[in-house]
């Protein structure tokens, strides 16, 4: 894995960029899709970030953001949380390097993706992938995670990781939208990513982050979108993660 | 209703455009989903055009495209079939009036969504108001239409059609990435309609063109945008429709 996070910070020199990313019990395993659009959006725009790796119980650490959720990104004398207000934030404090958005619809019209992503995709990742989460994340973690995502699916994670076929074979069919849009463009941004990639994206690499299961099929356009996100942004390929 | 579709042509006098638009029984009564979005992006982009009446087996009629399937747009010497491809045929035709895509990464981006409506919205309001689609269709269009859709569906219309409730919830449901997306802006164009605002109206006047049942629930966030496009879109508040 890579030899650090710290790299040169061009803007603000006297402040790091900062980035409150979710880590497992290994503190480089990063597995946040929503800190993982975050990544990406600041890859895309070359900001270099420092992230600092982040539990889910560490609400104390980023009290001063006024909530209890990562992605928190502290970035010169502003605080922002999560991951659509940051990318509207780096969007509109850095409009001369690379878009997010590529206009004002794309930036309206992604929304709509992300509300979609949260509603269809986040679901079926989750029940597919619960117990290995559970598995890599810290010890001090385990009865926060337990508890509140057995009350969010009102079972037990052993329940909803029973059907792991199933969990699949949703996850696949979820995706089934971005599979149509790839059959006539390289990338939901058409020629090249943009966030609505990121958006998607993010919830596949929080699979591949901390979970060896091999959600897509090798054959699957999703998965060859997947290599290209990945063969575009050397943040997202060089994580730790799974093969599949 | 209206006095009747022929209007003032101003860019080739010489050829007026022309649609060809699904109708039922009553030659008024248009209800394709997918032309009421050739509708709105001709209306946005303040082209005129004449609409002629087709049902479901005039495949003679527009043999001349290539396919079966309306909406056919003849645009001076161009003849355009798709919702897709008209909308991007009309985009770069007429790149001076306003836009339907907000820029191209709102083209790109508006992709996903129309594959997404295909995917998540088309079923559920078919199974809404297939019985209505079927008593107000053409008598000719009658055996087309039960035949195709009870392959589709796998199912008799009747059966189809024997739980209002259930298909009503459902497509309440489905709506639900627009429903949030609207409690941050007005459009899903953001401040004003862009074209993926007409894939998914394009389905709700579809219901609202063809059936009495009230799909939408008038406090629900969706209505209220379906009124505001209403408002925006003469062509789409005159046509012959329903109240709810």
């Amino acid at each position: 894995h890579r030899g650090g996070r710290r790299r040169r910070q061009e803007v603000t020199p006297h402040m790091a960029r900062k980035l409150y990313d979710l880590a497992g019990a290994e503190p480089e395993r990063r597995f946040s899709p929503y800190c993982w659009r975050t990544k990406l959006a600041l890859a895309h725009k070359g900001l270099d970030v420092d992230t600092v790796p982040w539990r889910f119980t560490d609400k104390d650490v980023i009290a001063f953001s006024g909530q209890g959720l990562v992605p928190v990104l502290v970035d010169g004398d502003k605080t922002v949380h999560d991951s659509w207000t940051i990318a509207n934030h780096l969007e509109d404090t850095y409009p001369d390097r690379p878009s997010l958005f590529g206009g004002a619809g794309g930036r309206a019209v992604s929304r709509l993706i992300n509300e979609w992503a949260a509603l269809a995709l986040t679901g079926p990742v989750a029940r597919a992938i619960l117990m290995d989460i559970y598995e890599r994340i810290a010890e001090k973690d385990r009865a926060y995670f337990r508890e509140s995502r057995e009350k969010r699916f009102g079972k037990t994670l052993e329940e909803v990781a029973a059907d792991p076929e199933g969990n699949v074979k949703a996850l696949r069919s979820a995706l089934e939208p971005v599979r149509a849009t790839l059959k006539t463009q390289a990338f939901v941004g058409g020629d090249a990513p943009l966030y609505a990639d990121f958006i998607v994206f993010g919830h596949l690499q929080w699979a591949r982050c901390i979970s060896p299961l091999q959600l897509l099929a090798a054959d699957d356009p999703v998965a060859q979108w997947r290599e290209r996100i990945l063969a575009h942004y050397e943040v997202a390929r060089s994580a730790p993660a799974y093969a599949a």
